[in-house]
């Protein structure tokens, strides 16, 4: 099943044991994990992964493994290529529990993208018209979820994408691509609403920037970038999309192809930068 | 004790026989709240506001009235023209009755300072030199205490800032002043670290400029703008005073000072921007 294997634990033996003994396996079309992929961009994500790429290992993770339909249709296509694993961005264990795993079986990641997102859950969070529908745990959920989560995931798999950065397949560099979102651009805002979602995503912006510099300054070989989708036809946009024009509603399949465009032609000086889904800058 | 009371509670009936019947006083130089001046900043704009202004009311907000011995000092001395009210912006409850307090006593406001903030708290918070050392609990709390305090501060004053504004002492608009500070920029972002801080700083900015574009479409008389005190000698940046310039470290009068000339001379079009001390625009 498993192309290639470290199997040295704890983490941190066989992390530096790979990286100073150079001893991790160049695995053919590198690994690439995909976190929050049960369903939507992050589904499609694992599916062009295994589909239209042509190597590589996947690492899908998800809440409920068992219910994620998608990846298991893609578990019996492909079981040699894809494992996948539990991970809730809101439960730190099951991050660390993820990076272990990978530790073990790969010793190495190449790519990381997160995501995972929320934009609405019912008695949990709505989507704000006004200031005056602003509740706290609304600003606290999304920003556990959208902010925190990702930058606990890039925490705990640092050492497995230093490994992948300098051992990788194709490039001499990582990966990690965050799903951001136009809304999140303080600059760019001319609407309002959407305060607590807007907020998590500028958050995490910012978060993104601030590991990028270090890991530029300790030249780890890793490149960070924060990445909008467009508006994407998934569960996230459906009850937004009765405003928005039938040409500016993407699938899944054509957004996550500009995207993996992005991601692939990435350069170290794109570092930290955040880019639409046809390449485009965002402002801050 | 007080200059102009309207006493028809609750809050939402005064304010609006308030607005609706024009009834509200025109307070002679207005009524400004320094929301979180125990200390440092706060402290000094609520002593700028009673000791270099001529004329106002100041209501000042802090967790424990009893312990906060500046303000004490205040109000011996301007007991007329102080109210000293409790307000801790992670509980909610105490913003909400502070609302109530003012509606009942002023029944507008004229200019609301969020001074509030922290960046190290022993045990909770450590300013992150690293991505290692962020911590989920650090995050939530700096943004918890930085980020939703003042904007839900803001949600709860909005009715008395309206009626301010439409029948204000000096112009016709009321001012929204959020401390925020410049490491909360993610395009002045060169350093990295204080992941936490940053964050919370960044979302802040995110939420203010939401709140100005809803102010401004509903044509409120109230313009929100952030503000970068420099660095300013106080508890806060007492741990890391090390490495900066003496002529970069301002003193509280000083940083005050520059503060209340921006809040003065603010106009409608800086509804939703950020300043630094000097007046300069800071980017996102
Ligand atoms: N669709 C758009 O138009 C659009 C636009 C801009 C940005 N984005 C961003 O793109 C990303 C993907 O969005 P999408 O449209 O694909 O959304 P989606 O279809 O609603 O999928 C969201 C995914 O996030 C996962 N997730 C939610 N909470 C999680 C948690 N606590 N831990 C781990 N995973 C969690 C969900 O897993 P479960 O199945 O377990 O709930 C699901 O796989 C998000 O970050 C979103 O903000 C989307
Ligand atoms: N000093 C600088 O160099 C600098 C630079 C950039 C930005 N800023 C910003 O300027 C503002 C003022 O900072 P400062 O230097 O004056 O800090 P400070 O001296 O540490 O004072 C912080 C104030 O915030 C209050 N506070 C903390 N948690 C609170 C809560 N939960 N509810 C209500 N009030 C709370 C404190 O009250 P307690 O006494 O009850 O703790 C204290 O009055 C902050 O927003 C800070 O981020 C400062």
């Amino acid at each position: 099943m498993m192309r290639a294997v470290l199997t040295v634990p704890p983490l941190w033996r066989s992390i530096q044991r790979a990286s100073f003994c150079r001893t991790a396996m160049r695995l053919e079309g590198g690994v690439s994990m995909v976190q929050g992929s049960s369903r939507g961009i992050g589904l499609e994500f694992v599916r062009q992964l295994l589909e239209e790429k042509e190597k590589g290992q996947v690492v899908a993770t998800c809440r409920d493994p068992n219910g994620a339909t998608g990846l298991l249709e893609l578990k019996k296509k492909h079981n040699e290529r894809l494992d996948v694993l539990r991970l809730d961005v809101t439960d730190e264990s099951t991050i660390q529990a993820s990076a272990n795993s990978i530790a073990e079986r790969y010793g190495s990641l190449n790519l990381l993208i997160n995501a995972s997102g929320v934009l609405s859950l019912p008695d949990i969070l709505q989507p704000e018209t006004t200031l005056r529908k602003v509740e706290k745990s609304s600003l606290m959920f999304a920003y556990e979820v959208n902010a925190a989560g990702p930058i606990l995931v890039i925490k705990h798999m640092w050492p497995l994408l230093k490994v992948g950065g300098s051992t990788g397949s194709e490039r001499n560099f990582a990966v990690v691509a965050n799903l951001s979102a136009r809304v999140g651009s303080i600059g760019d805002n001319g609407l309002g609403g959407w305060h607590s979602y807007r907020a998590s995503k500028t958050a995490l912006n910012q978060l993104t920037k601030t590991i990028s510099v270090e890991f530029a300054r300790r030249k780890d070989p890793i490149v960070c970038i924060l990445l909008h989708p467009g508006t994407v036809d998934t569960d996230l946009s459906k009850p937004f999309q009765r405003n928005v024009l039938e040409s500016k509603l993407f699938t899944r399949e054509f957004s996550v192809q500009k995207l993996l465009g992005i991601i692939e032609s990435a350069k170290i000086s794109d570092n930290g930068k955040f880019f639409a889904w046809d390449g485009q800058q965002i402002p801050w």
